[in-house]
């Protein structure tokens, strides 16, 4: 095999739109432990290209965390037949080879080598999802947080209020968080109770390891009432991870949405091969 | 053990509110070759009370169908301490009995011994999902009927409302169907996009054996334009079975809303001990 760096004149860069439920897997990154998304496709990759190929991802999610709409990109060499047909014939080619995991290629685009699927992004939307009520989950087993308190959604969003704009969140980032600044900015939360799921969506153009769990962790506190709103504006001025909740399980969260520039991809994702 | 008959003075009547995923139970009825939900619910109750009891529900649903709020009445001895105690503490165990199965108990009201949970229901809600995309589902595998073509949701409005109101079903229902007529008024249909699944409900006082998913796999060949929407009429008019479209997969399929009159339960259940 050959390792393909990215020579215009060979290869062409791709854009991959991913959905995984992450059950079962150790999360975006090829790991020695277990099975990895990033692994998984290079590995389907590799088998139709014939050379070996390195996917970089929008968000490294951890183990166990859901994806609706990862991006990634990589570079395929341009003299396949994959690369001179609709990209459907790839999308189908891809699932079928990825069948027996959770992970399923929703859509790819074409795009210019300069794309980067982690550092073009302009925004990141997650998902975290909370079961309000008694009785465990049977539809949504692993896929949402069980909180077996009555929850305020109104408490909740107070709370979050504190955290929209330009902060240091050094409160709410795991301790291992390899980021050189602890400075975010997060553009907006949206709270939404459908039937029993409480949905937490929030936007930023990037966030820090761990950092939606934590907040997740830190404002049910807040929507079952053993913390005031106003907590969560000094948790975030005392700076320490200590000070803020758990880290909320990674069964809840979804990547939900990556937006980049129009001059690298078209933001409506191609569903079907004559789109 | 005793078997109880419904005698005002030794039982009282309790509706349950139950959720599950139909993947791998043989359906609502107890039957010899696989797990059903009534026969997984009766053997808990009969642990924690220590007597025979037969469940009725409001719809008997088949092998995989799912529920969000399927809803079954029994009597149980008013001489128990599950009977004196808020219904919650019933709720807790028989959750934690049903723990290694798919079924869930939302919620226990108290009701009068005339409340009949298929018989006194004035509405029943289901909801038909499609996943419409080339990649098949991961996050909702089993959840879905995955259709790979292009669906117009506006024909599929067009076709269904040839259905609404009164009338001879007979060609959208199972030739197994022992109802004794075919006539049924259908109350509406509303269709929503929500991402790529589009989710189809349909209201009734009462459905024929497999009318909605004969109604889902029908109306889908409208929705990917195998059919215009005037064919639905067409077949309705013809009141045979092997004109309709196929029987659609129960994955797709959920139970979602029965409604009684008040003087029999409280619309809105409880979701937790203290409500």
């Amino acid at each position: 095999m050959r390792f393909l760096t990215n020579r215009n004149d060979l290869t062409k860069r791709i854009a991959l739109l991913i959905e995984y439920k992450g059950k079962g897997l150790v999360g975006w990154q090829k790991q020695d432990n277990g099975t990895s998304v990033q692994e998984e496709i290079e590995k389907a990759i590799q088998i139709l290209y014939k050379t070996e190929c390195h996917l970089q991802a929008a968000g490294r999610t951890d183990a166990g965390v859901n994806a609706f709409g990862q991006v990634a990109h990589v570079d395929v060499p341009k003299n396949n037949e994959f690369s001179t047909k609709n990209n459907f014939y790839l999308v189908y080619a891809l699932n079928s080879l990825l069948r027996k995991t959770n992970i399923r290629i929703i859509s790819i685009q074409n795009t210019s080598n300069d794309f980067n699927a982690r550092f073009s992004a302009t925004k990141r939307s997650y998902v975290y999802k909370f079961l309000c009520r008694t009785a465990p989950p049977s539809i949504l087993t692993n896929q949402v947080w069980h909180i077996q308190k009555r929850v305020d959604i109104n408490a909740m969003k107070l709370a979050a209020n504190h955290l929209v704009g330009n902060h240091d969140f050094s409160s709410f980032r795991s301790t291992s968080c390899q980021a050189p600044s602890p400075i975010k900015t997060i553009d907006k939360f949206k709270f939404d109770f459908i039937n029993d799921v409480l949905e937490m969506k929030v936007e930023a153009k990037s966030f820090l390891h761990n950092q939606v769990r934590i907040i997740a962790g830190s404002l049910i506190k807040v929507g079952t009432g053993l913390w005031n709103p106003d907590k969560i504006k000094q948790i975030l001025d005392l700076r320490s991870r200590s000070k803020a909740g758990e880290t909320a399980p990674p069964d809840g969260l979804y990547l939900e949405k990556v937006t980049y520039p129009k001059k690298f991809l078209n933001s409506k994702w191609p569903a079907y091969i004559n789109d």
